[in-house]
């Protein structure tokens, strides 16, 4: 998961908290039929199929076990897209591999060492676990040795100036807001700390830094870093960047304050040339507005420290899950129900900027578009970005899900990355609305694993995701765009 | 914190809580006088100060941050004991350095990768996080590659026999009780799952394995592996041996279910010749009984993966602030207290075999011992290793404590591997008895560093190790023994 860079990386998910219209109560239909009484009647097999079944949790175990890391341009990314588009065309679906050229980022050998501090024992190096930021540049082979500065954000950075930053290696010791974190607002907690991850770089290259650590933009307190996209300036001198777990942060804040803290840092990651690959897209055809189509997805692509299993292996098995379940249940929807597995969500949207290059002419005919890419826990609802009025045509679909504790749902600015190229030409768009009080503690860090996904709360996504695809692909009106 | 050695990995803990006979209540003391009014006045001045005071912090915030990692033979550990003694010195205590050899074990390059499994990108090799168990011999320098035999215990092993395991790594898949941790008997998970850490080499060897992988025996569920001492046997070949992350263990089972499972293990550590370090014991001379000695002590080595914050920094720092605490408020105990920094606890207790050596005809003058040595989290009371009927005797004791949350007591085997060569000779002994629900998390681990310890609760445990000490110091009686 990552914020929608085309906003610039703002909190969005803030934002949307901000902008959010809840819709809590059993609100009564609007006088046109919105849902047939089959429709409704089916959902309820839907949703029952979908709490039952381990498809979803299957699928999710091959990707991230058997398949593992996914990262973009990556050996594991293609095996990725051959697997999910056999097994689409398994289940009867006409498959569309929609080419992409996705970024080639390597990641090489990371190693941080503290080579000089108040205390030190006699001829120790100790080490600092750091991991380098995606995009960053790499140090020399050997690597690079320098003083850090300790700041805590972008205004002590700047209020210290060029003299005492220019030579050194800038640490931004930006807290990721744990409380926020276990009050259930992870994602705002990530959109307040992901800005130094994104951006430091650029802020202390401008004031002739010779590298950037920045303190993991996550929840772990388990000596783990935080990778995830970061960006340079034009015009700005480009340096290396990598995030320090939470305890390196910590430790050498400490040291810092009675002394000088000298650092060796080597990281040696390589951009290599644009590598084709492909966003799955499989079409399982509606019987009466085929032209129509709703949107299910997840991005297959992932980091490359873990395997990608909360981010988004489980988006994408939830997603695979969809069509699965209604073959399952001979169940034809009466627009298209269309799987879509993005390529590089976390590398720069490539493979949703495509989509939507490919799709400009055809707007109108996307009904609607949902994307799960926020990890495996419990939903408690789901988000929706699109017109006010349009909410309450779905509140059939949240009386329905309110059986598995899933009944919430609530406006907001945007609903994923990928969703984001749609929702901003009008098309309405969803995803489930996650307990986020976990998943920061994982995403983007080598604990990114499968066993975090709880079999029967993936089992709770699908059913959300199954019942919003095929409720959308029923709805008897059109939603108001 | 280490089990006790001299019992052969026995679950101590476990057994301990069997026989154990608590008191609970407020107990009326026996009829002879156990404590002067001014003692009493003077231990609630002590459980002030200590419960106010930063001193025991500080100390572990530099052990752990600024000194670092500590492992027996290093230059942290050389740097440890000249910074403990210094400090001692400082407070006015007479400090001798008794000189102990310690083994010399020096972990190296460590590196596990999948190489051949079920549904493998082509030519993607993806990694494994491990580390190195304490006192294996390495692999070759270029690694060695081997199919995995996933087994769960030594009867699956045993029942595989050599005809299945000759010529394979074999993976103990024993599983940490995770249920037993959160319900506050981490140290019962740790006995159990620890014996295939120790013993594992041994029993696959002997079966013909090359090398052993061992699921960390702790409760991390955060890609964290688990460090800490392994064993060989006389007779069996030794192979290297290693813990993966929980997280490893859990891919590699799902891995073996469908097909091969092909690994390639490199890790290169050295055993070099042993190392002459030191106890660090300072006295603080009791007033009218300065020969009869109260012993408060932690460890001073630890694991190299971590800084050796919870294990044993804090028990060291809480111990160091017992005469701290005393000379800041002119108190002198009526008998000596005295300090004792251990070394190399972790790799086979050495320096308390060495103090057991020294100190064989002076039995009868070790009033008692008290080792601090599982973490910083909130002691509930205290653990005492000796005859039932002394227990009465530390009532008075449990009733100033009650008032911290820590008016607890009950009777163990043993209470610490440190204080065991003095509890065996009769000696009576103590630990804090300590909320176990997060310390297995950490313990051995890359995340034992200084932040996971909580000023106010390691105020607490230096709280319960002054009254005690204090107390025990100024008891009117001799304990029955």
């Amino acid at each position: 998961m990552e914020l929608m860079r085309s906003r610039g990386y703002l909190p969005a998910i803030l934002l949307g908290l901000i902008f959010c219209a809840g819709v809590f109560g059993q609100t009564p239909s609007p006088t046109p039929l919105l849902y047939s009484e089959k429709t409704l009647t089916d959902l309820r097999r839907v949703q029952e199929a979908a709490l039952g079944g381990r498809y979803a949790y299957e699928q999710a175990g091959y990707l991230s076990n058997n398949i593992g890391a996914r990262l973009s341009g990556s050996a594991g990314a293609a095996r990725a897209v051959e697997y999910v588009a056999a097994e689409m065309r398994r289940l009867g679906l006409e498959v569309h591999l929609q080419k992409v050229m996705v970024p080639h980022w390597v990641r090489g050998e990371e190693r941080g060492e503290l080579v000089g501090w108040d205390g030190m024992p006699a001829g120790s190096r100790q080490s600092i676990v750091l991991t380098a930021l995606g995009g960053s540049i790499a140090t020399p082979d050997d690597g690079l040795t320098g003083e850090i500065v300790v700041v805590k954000d972008f205004n002590e950075l700047n209020a210290l100036g060029r003299d005492k930053v220019a030579g050194k290696i800038v640490m931004f010791n930006y807290k990721f807001d744990t409380d926020l974190q276990a009050s259930g607002y992870g994602g705002a907690a990530y959109g307040q700390a992901v800005a130094y991850r994104f951006n430091g770089a650029a802020a202390a290259g401008r004031l002739g830094a010779i590298a950037v650590l920045v303190r993991s933009a996550g929840g772990s307190q388990n000596r783990l870093a935080h990778t995830g996209l970061m960006g340079y300036v034009d015009g700005v001198t480009k340096i290396p960047a990598a995030a320090v777990t939470y305890e390196d942060a910590e430790r050498i804040a400490w040291l810092a304050r009675t002394g000088k803290v000298t650092v060796h840092l080597t990281i040696t990651p390589k951009t290599l040339p644009a590598v084709e690959s492909y966003n799955v897209i499989a079409d399982l055809k509606g019987s009466e507005k085929p032209d129509e189509v709703v949107i299910v997805s997840g991005h297959l692509d992932s980091w490359d420290l873990g395997q990608g299993a909360i981010d988004d292996a489980a988006g994408v098995a939830a997603s695979m899950a969809v069509p699965a379940i209604l073959k399952g249940l001979k169940l034809t929807p009466k627009r298209t129900i269309r799987f879509i597995a993005w390529m590089d969500e976390e590398q720069g949207g490539s493979g949703s900027q495509a989509y939507g290059e490919a799709e400009k002419v055809n707007t109108a005919n996307h009904f609607a578009a949902i994307e799960a890419d926020l990890g495996a826990s419990r939903p408690v609802g789901f988000n929706f970005a699109g017109r006010p009025e349009a909410l309450p045509y779905f509140a059939p679909l949240s009386n329905i899900l309110r059986e598995q504790g899933a009944g919430l749902s609530q406006r907001q600015q945007g609903t994923g990355a990928d969703t984001d190229v749609l929702t901003r030409r009008g098309v309405p768009s969803f995803a489930p609305w996650f307990d986020q009080r976990t998943y920061f503690m994982y995403h983007h860090t080598a604990a990114d694993t499968f066993d975090k996904i709880d079999p029967q709360e993936l089992a709770k996504v699908t059913s959300l995701v199954s019942v919003l695809a095929y409720g959308l692909a029923n709805l008897e009106q059109p939603i108001p765009r």
